[in-house]
């Protein structure tokens, strides 16, 4: 890339925006030496920046509007085509931004993000990728909320976007994917998972398997697939436990562990300390063609300096255009979506029911 | 009710079945004068009973079948009529038991339960009820997995069952209950929770509020209310927490609180050491007219004890009768069918686009 990176912020997104993005911009321009181009209401940003000491390395981009966490995407879609997110996207895809950071209304971004930057070729949409401490190495999780419902076809595509971000991020050459269940018979769940199962017996060779909540982070497997309201609502579960537990270890004086331990497989009983020290860091936003992470509504400075220095991570290593050249994941996205669509065009009324050996003679027999 | 009260107990449900089963009976009674009656395989249970030192409260009434834990509902209901599951029910519908308690199965449980007992008039399904220990006295999660996938009237339903629970068996008159989203705008969250919002919004005047997750245990509320699928992976969840967090302050020393202590309302930092040192019980399938209780699958013999106490606990304080008798829950019971009916009729494809001022007029627009 010709000149240096730039990660164009949404400053006017999240609960506590725009002064708490301007200072975390602030204190990450401190620690890397790309450029911040922080997006939304001019006055406002320069307000807040001469508040503070000015870096050289940040640039303000008027947006006049503002995508409320009330609004749902495709209406902000069409309509706020000023808002500041919308200008942040566009940015990056025209290639004048390396990355897009927002703290604000999740559905906007998916929406606004799918809309200008596309999607990897084969791929229904997008997952929100999270990483959670567990006895061992980090396990991700996805969707942690991109949407909040999902049939078998997005569960089974986010299984391949998984497997290729644990790849190309994590180092994982082959990682060990899991379908979160409440139970781990084949019977147990909702018809989008059993379905999902299905069409990836017939796409993936080696069998997935069910990973239940309570073994979540026992580190059995390195990535777990659920639906966005599921993902969404465990890792909210997970930053409460957080707090409370900061909070409880706090009074009985339990060592801070620093972040960079958790690569050193720690006996279970650290586990809780690492989720007290530990930020769920912003999520990246998995399957769309260029770096966007959104980051937590209620995000302070330092989770967004620390979600624009992830972004930076992100963008050094290449990982959305590895991913967007990865042929495994192209090939796996695109089988899931040709059985799927085999499947629909036999005309019986769902995935789960359906045998691919005599679709035929299936009558829609338990499965 | 004439004689002594009986518990009978599905002996074969449960993976550590029948050994823990018979353990947890003869546990339970020497806490109580209730007599227990044991349903299974009539030789394993005599073989585990005299290897233990016998009690004459425990009766053993044969059924050659079990119920798997791979076993559907309906298919497990209709095939299998001499399992130790359909036997104990029977007991209890004909009125020779007064509660039953079962670890297996819970799909299995809620089918037969609804089959054999009946549901309160006016109500579309079970739920179950589990107590989860929060800042302040426990609050109530229904539905914790009695169904994997729910629509707006399920869950609007819910929301009268658990505030009948709480009214008869916590002791809270007017007891506040949320609806589990993944934010606290009205656009969050799936179709169905949108939709029971709208339904509750006719039927019931205190507007209902949504709770998310990481606030789920601070004690804003009485009882939240949310899919099964969704209330069975925070459960499980919240147990894999409580496991790491009794191995976390085991090595840190931490006190372990008696269960008792969760009733004065103490600070944040010690939720954690309760939710380490508790237990989460079994839990009331709400809605069905007898008192049935669904243990964790992987029950031991102290929880198949305790599940049993809280059976005669719960036949003790007439809760099931009360429940059904309650007539602001039969009320909004049948007002919530109406509107949800009305709704249905009205021809229009889902109940969460709707209106009840226009509904001819209601052409789809954004909720």
């Amino acid at each position: 890339m010709a000149g240096p990176m730039v990660i164009a912020v949404d400053a006017m997104g999240g609960d506590a925006a725009p002064d708490a993005v301007v200072r975390g911009a602030l204190q990450a321009s401190a620690r890397t030496n790309a450029r911040i181009l922080l997006v939304g209401d001019e006055k406002r940003l320069h307000r807040c920046l001469t508040s503070e000491r000015h870096s050289p390395a940040i640039d303000v981009l008027h947006a006049p509007e503002t995508v409320d966490m009330g609004d749902i995407g495709p209406l902000a879609l069409r309509k706020k085509r000023l808002s500041s997110l919308y200008v942040a996207m566009d940015q990056l895809q025209r290639g004048t931004a390396d990355a897009v950071v927002s703290a604000g209304n999740s559905a906007a971004i998916v929406a606004t993000a799918s809309h200008h930057l596309g999607l990897i070729p084969g791929l229904k949409r997008p997952a929100l990728g999270v990483l959670l401490p567990s006895f061992g190495p980090d396990i991700l999780l996805a969707d942690a909320g991109a949407h909040s419902e999902s049939g078998s076809i997005h569960l089974a595509q986010t299984v391949f976007l998984a497997i290729s971000f644990l790849k190309h991020s994590c180092g994982r050459p082959h990682p060990s994917i899991g379908i979160l269940n409440i139970g781990h018979e084949p019977t147990k769940g909702p018809r989008a998972i059993q379905g999902a199962m299905k069409l990836l017996a017939e796409s993936f060779t080696p069998a997935l398997r069910y990973v239940e909540p309570h073994t979540l982070f026992h580190g059995t497997v390195d990535g777990v697939v659920c639906d966005g309201f599921v993902g969404n609502a465990l890792v909210k579960l997970l930053e409460g436990v957080s707090d409370a537990a900061r909070q409880c270890l706090g009074t009985l004086g339990g060592d801070k562990l620093e972040p960079s331990a958790h690569r050193k497989a720690p006996p279970p009983e650290q586990w809780l300390h690492r989720l007290a020290s530990k930020e769920l860091g912003a999520a990246p936003l998995l399957g769309v063609r260029k770096t966007v992470l959104i980051a937590h509504g209620r995000s302070q400075a330092r989770e967004i300096a620390n979600a624009i220095l992830d972004a930076v991570g992100y963008v050094r290593q290449e990982l959305y255009p590895r991913m967007e050249k990865d042929g495994e994941l192209l090939e796996h996205l695109a089988a899931v979506r040709s059985h799927y669509t085999r499947w629909m065009l036999a005309g019986l009324k769902g995935p789960w029911r359906l045998s691919t050996k005599k679709p035929e003679s299936d009558k829609g027999g338990q499965p």
